[in-house]
């Protein structure tokens, strides 16, 4: 047995195994799938190339991968029973909420341990299908079909608007599922192979990911760094802003991440993508906030290595593209089951029982319960 | 930043925090709950007290706990639209996977963090209706709504069965919920205190749990061990199937635990309790197989020290209240969302967000894409 070792309460320089999907250069601002530079592959890799090369270690044989192409395209094909469950979700709950019922609902029984490429096909061609068509019904829209000619990504953003969507709406949500896709540790992932370490099937897995996933620590936030923005109206008020905000000792969204010491990449990225797509008034406002916010940061906490985090940039990015606010984390959790399905794959591959300690520091045993009990 | 330290790739030995919730006494076989030996509190102490102790870290000032029997009566009352949803769960998929989609749409936006006492009531008051409502209306019956002078294991019988249920099998049955309410850090209640380390909901994070506790190495194995009964047949065939099965290298279930090297507290309670409702000839068989596995067992791994889990006379136990094998696994967590709740309000009070490190053991930076990008 491993000697006892106490670790820090974050787990912060842990390391809890080993992995071949994806590094997190903390202190570079790098970030890596099987070699790759994330950040290149968002010059428009398709998200099922990027898939392929998180699932199968190697790029496909053509773009978009003609394997993945045509396995999320079958199974986008989804039983009755489990639409019927989907549609009969309270409309007015938050997209993410109706996001973690619906990877649920998708595990019917019929998922078993250990966990198969077609399981991941399903979990990731089937939860946007599912989420557009709540989103849809919930605003009394009729659900769209995904149309097979379009690609994963075009395929979300006509099922959630009905109608063909632009290119360079496409082009730009494309860089964020690439960017998005994995992630090394983190604290959804984690769960994922705890979970699949019991030999749970991987619809629990995944569900109990978005569970996790949904904390604003870890994703659930960068739809406030939009009402944020929003707040701030105008780049001549944001100094002022920030000023009385810290003062207020209130947060600042979108700044500051345990892993990166240094720029987040994917945040660089997103900034040029933001270029592309968003209202010129818009990303100057954003990027004054950045820099009014950073300031302020800095001189708050002068040997604190601060940068904007990836969800600054995603929030102008997919508010560019013209998603409400509520679907910024669940669009962030359908980029991410790729890298999901990969880790449960590789969990399953060489697997334990996640299973740690604690330190017990309640009262001592011995205590009496202060009535006789029925049974002696 | 805390130094760097490769965990053993299931962190056993690894302390991720403290607790005074329940400790776990692996190499004397005790199981306390804030200083109370668990196989004592199973000696009829009512879960809503049980659940006092575990949530409030004393007893409460009656038994059942007044407090809790007035907050769970009042959270039975379930809005609508949830249980319109609980309604149009596919009704041929397993309880367990309908449990973990219950708990989904339990959270319906509503909860935020930190979690509270009332978040919690909700979830140990509901999980049981709805259940138990998805479990008729499944074989077609007409569903049971909770009745306010029964007690919370005996409401959950009654809503299952409809008819009042039997004095000595509401009281195994309760002795099981005591048994089962908590155990220390593992797997599921270290993916629930993950999940609220990202400030996540309780909903999120009890449906997280549930996926984790699902997984047979965890929680979804004990309906295994009535096949095994039933395989087996009879005492006499238990050596001969038990050799025969051990040389096919196939598993025998109810047997080994990660944390106990001494007997589970549980199962030894648990055994005491089979005897109070277990057909006789049925607890012959459970006995023989328990010892004829554990000699075999023994002579084939002379240093590891083996005995049956909780699983084992806890398949005995819930099958001889009547409850299908189906129902095993989902029973566990019903009892299991007083100690999540606790843990879930512990870990809130003091929070720092959990998140390790991987090493990246994949192919070194710099590949290149084998074909140019469309964004150059």
């Amino acid at each position: 047995m491993p000697q006892e070792f106490r670790a820090d309460p974050g787990l912060e320089g842990v390391i809890v195994g080993r992995s071949a999907i994806s590094w997190v250069g903390g202190t570079t601002g790098e970030l890596v799938y099987r070699g790759f530079d994330a950040r290149e592959l968002a010059r428009g890799v398709p998200y099922e190339s990027v898939a392929h090369l998180l699932l199968h270690g190697d790029p496909p044989a053509a773009d978009p991968s003609p394997e993945l192409t045509a396995a999320l395209a079958a199974a986008r094909g989804i039983p009755g029973p489990i639409v019927r469950a989907v549609d009969a979700l309270p409309p007015q709950q938050p997209p993410l909420d109706a996001l973690r019922s619906i990877l649920s609902v998708l595990g019917d029984g019929s998922g078993a341990y250990p966990p198969t490429l077609e399981d991941g096909y399903r979990l990731i061609a089937r939860s946007p299908v599912l989420l557009a068509r709540f989103v849809r019904r919930a605003a009394g829209q009729e659900p769209v079909p995904p149309r097979p000619e379009l690609g994963h990504v075009a395929n979300y953003l006509a099922m959630l608007r009905g109608a063909a969507p632009d290119v360079r709406q496409v082009a730009a949500l494309q860089a964020y599922f690439a960017l998005l896709a994995d992630h090394g540790m983190n604290a959804s992932t984690f769960v994922l192979r705890i979970a699949i370490s019991t030999h749970t099937d991987l619809a629990s897995a995944a569900t109990a990911a978005l569970g996790t996933l949904k904390g604003p620590l870890h994703g659930g936030a960068p739809s406030r760094v939009s009402e944020m923005l929003d707040a701030v109206g105008a780049p001549e008020h944001a100094a002022e802003w920030v000023r009385e905000r810290l003062a207020r000792r209130e947060l600042l969204y979108g700044f500051g991440h345990r892993a990166y010491k240094a720029e987040d990449p994917r945040g660089l990225r997103l900034h040029e993508v933001a270029r592309t797509v968003a209202d010129p008034r818009r990303l100057a406002l954003a990027e004054t906030v950045e820099r009014e916010g950073l300031a302020a940061l800095r001189a708050a906490h002068p040997s604190a290595r601060i940068y904007a985090n990836v969800e600054f940039y995603s929030a102008v990015v997919l508010e560019a593209i013209g998603l409400p606010p509520a679907l910024f984390t669940p669009t962030f959790a359908l980029a991410r089951t790729a890298g999901w399905t990969a880790h449960a794959l590789e969990q399953a591959a060489d697997n334990r029982l996640i299973r740690p300690d604690l330190d017990y520091v309640g009262p001592p045993t011995g205590r009496r319960w202060p009535r006789p009990l029925p049974a002696g």
